[in-house]
């Protein structure tokens, strides 16, 4: 892991609300060696509770061999912006108080988080990307960076993601926050000067994401309704398979996630709507897009894909679009599913010539 | 309103598990008058945090003209076993200590709550219903009934309920039920000693909860992604107003609802699973079943009626089953969707005639 100081008093960031962010530190990984045309690097974006080591969790992605080969490319993954894996966010320490930021640490747009990439990638002395790949809030970044900055991102894999969240996704994210919010070791953001942490609110919004992360058929094949003990009596304890695995993956979690970070960096895929932003400038997008969905996902389902294919064919954007069958459900983007793993090989093989379509109007490539 | 004492110490409730409860009050509502021939009786089963007021909350079918017509039938609903607007539950006096029974209440099952119900029924002199009624916990409660005791209900309306809750099903449960029991505020299930509501909990429980009570499409259509203030600055206050509205249900959910009802009902429905008893004898049922969902309703969708269907047709019983289209999800049961209150009102007009299905392998009617 790497850290980078890319904005400071004398150059802060300034966040596309017009507050200004300073030092912004920012951890990131590599993985391979950059040609000396510096025409080979890859980003990676991770999602809502990733982290910059994206060979660990995307190890059916990013690796020697794999889609994203480390042996052929340059992969950097960088901890988000407001995220607490090593990068400024909401729980790093205040220089004007020397407090933790808590709920004083200004609002995000997903603009802000790829200012913060973007940097990261200059500093690195890059100036195209061969590709930019992510998942979910991942694939998110990638689409915001791409219909922004035209001339950067040569191929974009935007997997599973969404450019328009519904009320059920915002509803979700609104729950979880309640959760956190309303647990009384939040102190109003300011648990660290507290000494506390919510662990309440974060296992039950990480037990409700969770399942959204999954399809019932998921769920079915792990656990259906097996019980921890076959013929015990009923009981309040995690009686059901499916309860153990739940209340694990939500008491591990506060070891591994800041409360903060869960409501600023879910804040903004709620409002993430970059179709709507007047200033749009699809003809300028030169990018060549590959979106893919699962057809088990219920959080951003193929519906969410093909609104964005639907949006950048119109304007013009080259964008090939595919729904790939898997059991798993939103978790998929992570997991091995062969038909996904070729999908993006031969994406980032292939060459990014037209990327634009001659007629905007007719269908798309 | 009316109360009426139906299991006291000499005759104590005696559970599945063995346990004994008493006394056991239940608070019961009527509408309409009971026949000379007491032959008009339908009773009304409410679903989790529903009531006896079955003329209030489900004002689509319980009325004069109405589909159960309180001019020609006399309605019987009571408060549930577990519950807590009146019938004996887990926050009821406990008269051996004088204190709240908390988590010393005993654990149910769906046959503890058919017990409750069959006694009120006796004591009012009723020998065999017309019809039970119910939806989600409502229907699983008829189901019970009608599959363990022949010859008391002549019509069943079983309406989007389940006999195998999944294990997204029961992740559900178990989050919420987390977020109750993991409050400080619950203090083991004795936060009446303590002077406490577990508030935090029971709002997260039910702003979770009701998202799956609806429909991506009724999200959409009352909500979509419309903001409280068009153009107010971002924030973690609920700026968009499908927050507002989850955020009003939570917060009116602890004024109505207790939380140890809250885990002692979920509970039964986790572990209702009718056709997995090895005392199960459905060459006995004689009920005529309606069994109805909504195309919309992931919560208990078709293929849990479906599930209950082929289970009963393949021991013979008649089963009418019916999707219905409605946009609204699992909540469509307590709405006006013209085509379900059609479907209910001719069910309940119809002879109940022809109950056994001659070849019990063949398909049913």
């Amino acid at each position: 892991m790497t850290r980078a100081v890319l904005f400071d008093e004398d150059r802060p960031l300034r966040l596309s609300t017009g507050a200004t962010l300073a030092p912004v530190e920012v951890d990131f990984e590599t993985y391979g060696r950059l040609d000396d045309d510096r025409a080979n690097a890859v980003v990676v974006c991770h999602a809502l509770t990733g982290d910059a080591r994206a060979a660990d969790w995307w190890s059916t992605l990013v690796g020697p061999g794999k889609p994203l080969d480390t042996d052929r490319f340059f992969v950097i993954c960088a901890n988000l912006l407001g995220g607490c894996q090593g990068t400024t966010g909401p729980s790093s320490i205040d220089p004007g108080t020397g407090q933790a930021y808590g709920l004083r640490f200004p609002l995000l747009h997903m603009r802000d988080l790829v200012a913060v990439h973007r940097a990261l990638v200059a500093h690195l002395g890059i100036e195209r990307l061969h590709a930019a790949v992510g998942g979910s809030l991942g694939g998110m970044q990638i689409l915001q960076w791409a219909l922004d900055h035209p001339g950067e991102i040569e191929r974009a894999v935007v997997i599973c993601a969404s450019a328009r969240l519904t009320a059920m996704n915002t509803g979700f994210t609104a729950a979880a926050r309640a959760a956190i919010m309303r647990d009384p070791d939040f102190h109003g953001g300011d648990y660290a000067a507290h000494g506390t942490v919510p662990e309440t609110g974060l296992i039950v919004a990480r037990m409700m994401a969770h399942l959204t992360y999954m399809s019932e058929e998921a769920l079915r094949r792990k656990f259906d309704r097996e019980r921890r003990v076959p013929g015990a009596p009923m009981s309040f304890a995690d009686d059901f398979e499916v309860e153990h695995y739940l209340t694990h993956q939500g008491e591990v979690f506060p070891a591994r996630f800041d409360a903060l970070s869960y409501l600023y960096l879910t804040r903004v895929m709620d409002y993430f709507a970059p179709f709507e932003d007047a200033g749009l400038e699809l003809a300028a997008v030169d990018t060549a897009f590959q979106l893919l969905s699962f057809d088990t996902d219920w959080r951003f389902g193929t519906d969410h894909s093909e609104f964005i294919a639907g949006e950048l064919r119109a304007g013009g954007v080259a964008v090939e679009q595919e729904e790939i069958a898997s059991p798993w459900g939103h978790d998929s983007f992570l997991l091995e599913v062969p038909a996904y793993q070729e999908a993006v090989a031969r994406f980032l093989d292939a060459p990014a010539a037209a990327r634009r379509v001659a007629d905007p109007g007719s269908p798309a490539v």
